[in-house]
């Protein structure tokens, strides 16, 4: 039953506890996969289904507006969606929608069912679970992403084969325990690729017989074995034995354990550094929803793209809570090799849409993985059979300390006025085969945002014939051999900058500064000055860095400005970044043609999610996904905008990235241009440098006596 | 008398208890200011005598040397110099020197002194000084740079000169005690500017009469007035009021005191954040040398420099101390605005030799400017009339956590290896006028040295007309305009890689990968490769960023090879970088020929310091310093390196960076190339999980409880 509010607007109890963001829970997988496996046809498929993907089918943007103006408080009554008649009174949310990426392991089909959830929640704690079928759809002519489990399998697969072994033999191994098998995508290099049949190019690698606990098998690629594996029917398909390389020595320094495991002796000079947060931290968690400081936003994870954030917007005084984003995420990853040889020239992971980041997070370890006060949320997804599994620590979020964040000392008086900056950071880390990454998104007090990428792990190498050297990468060791290659990451932007709901005024702006001409006014010759050029249509925004004219693109509201008149806006601040190195014509560039620009904007669709396309594992469809949406050059002049930003690092292998390699971070900024009408960090309290070295020495006594005393 | 060490190499007793590199104590300081006063010829030129600067004289690179072999232990007996006939024996170390640059305020002649300060040390003890002349010199056609005590003295001037308080009345302005008049260099557009007089140009503003503490008087320019002060009388040589216009309306927003006292709240939602190192740092500080973890280095300080790290060397296991660099340092830094009206096409600020980073260095405050366990060490300076001056606090020494260091997880076990990165800070802040810059070296644990300039402070602003707008800059408030600006550094890296004493066998390879061509072999068009050019002569290493080409250099030893058969290297990788975007032919240009180029080499030379020449303010001569020295086009084959590294960022003042703008941070690193066998972090010890976990809540108990009771 409605009541009226205080201020006569009529307020719904509340049907839902999940907000129409919250990634789907334990519960929710459990019903959407029991809905669509009870909806097989036959026991036979309903036994060939397999679970690639089972993530929440989210929201029109206005459910969402709906959903935080009446049922998610506190938010701004500002937000209120209203139409001409006034108000909208809602009288509940709709339902939550499943969305399911299914593989017929029988039939080789992939198809995508929509379920909706209806009262899930209620539902479950009765034991009821009510889940319907919306919709189902083959999608032909695909392959989803490969599982771990068809890793598994395909490892054992190999290693089972008898002229494998022989092979293996051939190159002294006997003990097939000590072989790894690291199933690769196989890209599209010709029809042989093609989805008819899903595919497998296995790495492999062998161990040495060392008692290392987890030693480094990487370090010992087994070279010219070709195999290619049918993973539908777990049947090698294709093997040669084209080249006997020697195994490389085992490389003493191949290990990263502990000292003592490894043949070598730990720092111990490294004293402890403790970060303390005696009040607690500043910010404050709602299941999913983040405040802090000035900034709010929403916690959202899919197995794909790992970490989502949703609903950025900053509270800014009496202006209310200004929306800066709909949705950031990262898309897509691409890390293509320079080495035309085999087996280098068909890695180019696609390691989002041929794998997936979410579901190769880490469960994460306080003090080791991070330090300070720590707020994790868990990752819920289903295995490939429909089970749920759940990794538990998978997103940290918490504060750091980030040096000074403004300061200025005036020279006449000596006085100044300093503080120190505050970060929150956002952030989940995953393994993909043999590397890692980092994908941490800093929130600071100037109304910056951070998106940061750290690449570590260990590097893809190949074997050397002795005496061996090769143009395209760097000898790492004797016989081993790591190729030069490029790590590309997309970031999707769906941005709201200033807008309210219903609301998409936003254009993009590139900024170039330019050298002004020689002339009576210039008669110095140093003028320079910013052009700012709207990009008024997709296929005009596609666009690449230049830091020599220091170009940068301002997201603008049309309809808002500062107090100079000026639009609204926030700006990408690129980082360093490159272009792919390969030919033009490499086949790897027809699936990844978005990497072919830095920039890439588009007129948000719903279903435009995955610049390469949903699924670019064996995509024979050439420049499917960003490169044929944008050739639609829908106008950009006001709407609502979605920012791609393409970057990379282009990595030739040093002798100091082995045994693994130490972290490497790239990435960009968005920065608030405007869109304040001064500093939003002038109002961060000083610190008292009395009482914060009294209360430090307080604190470091009291530590020193309490740790002699109880540790 | 000398006596047989363990190895038969005969040990001096030492003479010195300072190093040769260590900055010269305050007693050396006025040694050498009294020597050279009792110098000076009538008491007429001992009166006109302004101590402009008074540095230590660094001594050649073998006395160097030989003072870490003999007289400052621990270093490795692998430093002893040797000659064909055996280690060399020294009696003992030669004696320090000063370098002193005097202006006579009488003749307006710049001269320049070195001082020998024989047995300062013994000496001072009793109260006996003593210093000799070695040589003096006056260095024709220079003006040296500008002292604080001149700017007051100018600002004075200009308040007390009817005309100009006539001018300002004309605004509406009668209090002169509200003017604030900030003397800058005229730099050289003319004859007009020659150094034959010594000139300063005064920018204008003009606080309110609001009783904020610290009311920033940057939001009122003063338009219109043109002045020339000839600083060496102390007079106003030319004087027009040319334009009127408006002082703008007190901007509401200008002020960045604490909320109570510029009509704001500050947050009150940041939560304490403490860092304790119960067990101290890491680090071990004796005098100006430093080591940490394998890092050591020594810290010195100029007052034009500020910070200097000599010695910098990596301990390496049983490959002892591995030097990496003989002297890092910021030599020049120079912000040319590309607004071509008055007075902000003058604005090109050389803050570094016009003015100088280390003397307006700031007395940093523990828990404000830095947290953690901290080393401060002090600067000591003359002022203007010779006496001695120190600014306590005045160079940093800090242990940071810094995120992961490494990690990489298992995916078949789900065992992962995480370390955790710290890193090392040593770095100063300094105001010149409005800007402020933070000058930051970061020693990491896995061989990588990271420079970081840290921009903020208060715009350099302009008043407009009411309704104006230029195309040069952004209106940042109503009436008032910051100008479209760029600010270079230059890092001067005379580099010392695996050079032991007296080897001089460093070259510089530039690195650009490249696509490869089409062709059999390279048939998936996939392939790209690292290309590798010495930087054979000067001229050939005058150099630009490519992020397209990921161009880097590398510094490379050409007779230490590690165990792939590679020079070791270190290799100098870009951050983001820009030119200067000011015409080819802009006045400024002519004394800063350095910013046309972001890399150049020279073979080390002593008096090759600074990029601009020693004397860049009001400098006639075009191309003075690098341009000029590199015309020499030295061989760089194989020889000692210095490497001048200038890079930069371009400023689009945004309404975010009013009234001071949060730090943006530029820089670049040196990184291990093939100089380790394999990554030098891998020794780092895990931090154990539970371990932290436990002492993290102890500490976090005990501190609230003994907070609570003690506070
Ligand atoms: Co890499
Ligand atoms: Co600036």
């Amino acid at each position: 039953p409605a009541k009226p509010s205080s201020k006569g607007i009529q307020v719904m109890p509340k049907a839902q506890t999940s907000h129409p963001l919250d990634p789907l829970s334990a519960a929710e997988i459990s019903v959407a996969v029991a809905t669509v496996r009870a909806a097989g046809a036959t026991p036979e498929v309903r036994d060939s289904m397999r679970f690639v993907e089972v993530v929440l089918l989210e929201p029109e943007k206005g459910v969402v507006a709906l959903a935080d103006a009446y049922f998610f408080p506190p938010f701004q009554p500002s937000l209120i969606p209203r139409t001409k008649g006034g108000p909208v009174i809602p009288i509940k949310l709709p339902p939550r929608r499943a969305r399911l990426v299914v593989y017929n392991k029988k039939s080789n089909e992939t198809s995508i069912w929509i379920v909706e959830l209806t009262e899930v929640h209620a539902a479950t704690r009765g034991g009821h679970h009510r889940g319907k079928v919306i919709s189902s759809e083959v999608v032909p002519d695909v392959q989803p992403p490969m599982d771990a489990m068809e890793y598994a399998e395909c490892e054992a697969t190999v290693k089972e084969f008898l002229p494998f072994m022989e092979a293996m033999r051939k190159r002294g191994i006997d003990d097939m325990d000590l072989v790894m098998v690291d199933a690769w995508c196989v890209g599209y290099y010709s029809e042989a690729d093609a989805p008819s049949r899903r595919l497998a190019k296995p790495l492999i690698f062998c161990r040495t017989e060392s008692d290392c606990p987890m030693e480094n098998g990487y370090a010992r690629p087994v070279e010219g074995i070709h195999i290619v594996v049918d993973i539908q029917h777990m049947v090698v398909i294709e093997f040669e034995d084209r080249k006997l390389v020697p195994l490389p020595p085992a490389d003493p320094l191949r290990n990263y354990t502990p000292g003592e495991t490894r043949g070598g002796i730990d720092r111990s000079d490294v004293k402890p550094l403790h970060i303390l947060q005696p009040e607690g931290p500043s910010f404050r968690v709602n299941g999913c929803f983040v405040e802090w400081q000035k900034w709010n936003f929403r916690v959202g994870f899919t197995p794909r793209e790992g970490l989502v954030i949703y609903s950025v917007a900053f509270v800014d005084g009496s202006h209310g809570r200004r929306p800066v984003a709909h949705r950031l995420s990262f898309v897509e990853m691409v890390v293509p090799y320079g080495d035309p040889n085999e087996p280098h020239y068909r890695k180019n992971a696609f390691d989002a849409g041929e794998d997936g980041l979410g579901k190769n997070a880490h469960s994460l370890k306080r003090g080791c993985d991070c330090l300070g006060y720590i707020k994790y949320f868990d990752a819920h997804f289903t295995n490939y059979t429909g089970g749920v599994e759940t990794i538990e620590n998978c997103v940290c979020l918490h504060e750091e300390d980030h040096g000074i964040l403004w300061k200025h000392q005036d020279w006449r008086t000596g006085l100044a006025e300093v503080r120190r900056s505050r970060r929150l950071s956002v952030s989940f880390i995953c393994t993909v085969a043999n590397y890692e990454y980092g994908f941490f998104w800093h929130f600071y007090q100037d109304g910056k945002i951070e998106a940061e990428v750290k690449l570590t792990g260990v590097l893809s190498l190949g074997a050397l014939l002795p005496g061996e050297s090769r143009k395209y990468g760097t000898t790492i060791a004797p016989g081993l051999y790591a190729p030069v290659h490029q790590h590309f990451f997309v970031a999707r932007m769906d941005m709201a900058v200033d807008c309210k709901p219903n609301e998409a005024f936003n254009q993009v702006v590139e900024v170039n500064v330019k050298v002004e001409e020689p002339g009576k006014t210039n008669i110095h010759n140093n003028a320079f000055y910013a052009e700012e050029t709207v990009l008024r249509t997709e296929l005009q925004a596609m666009r690449d860095c230049n830091p020599l004219s220091a170009r940068h693109w301002i997201i603008r509201n049309t309809r808002t400005v500062n107090r100079t008149g000026q639009f609204t806006g926030y700006k990408l601040m690129p980082g360093s970044n490159c272009l792919p190195l390969a030919g033009t014509e490499a086949k790897f560039l027809r699936r990844a043609a978005f990497l072919k620009h830095n920039l890439w904007v588009t007129q948000y669709k719903n279903d435009e999610m995955y610049p390469g396309g949903e699924f670019p594992n064996q995509n024979p469809r050439v420049n499917e996904g960003l490169a044929t949406w944008v050739k639609k050059n829908r106008s950009l002049e006001e709407t609502d905008i979605v920012l791609w930003y393409v970057f990379g690092v282009t990595h030739i292998p040093r002798l100091e990235d082995w045994p693994v390699m130490p972290v490497d971070r790239l990435g960009f900024m968005l920065l608030p241009h405007g869109f304040f009408n001064c500093s939003p960090a002038v109002d961060v309290p000083p610190s008292s440098s009395s009482d914060s070295e009294a209360k430090e020495s307080v604190i470091s006594k009291t530590v020193q006596n309490s740790l002699i005393a109880k540790l």
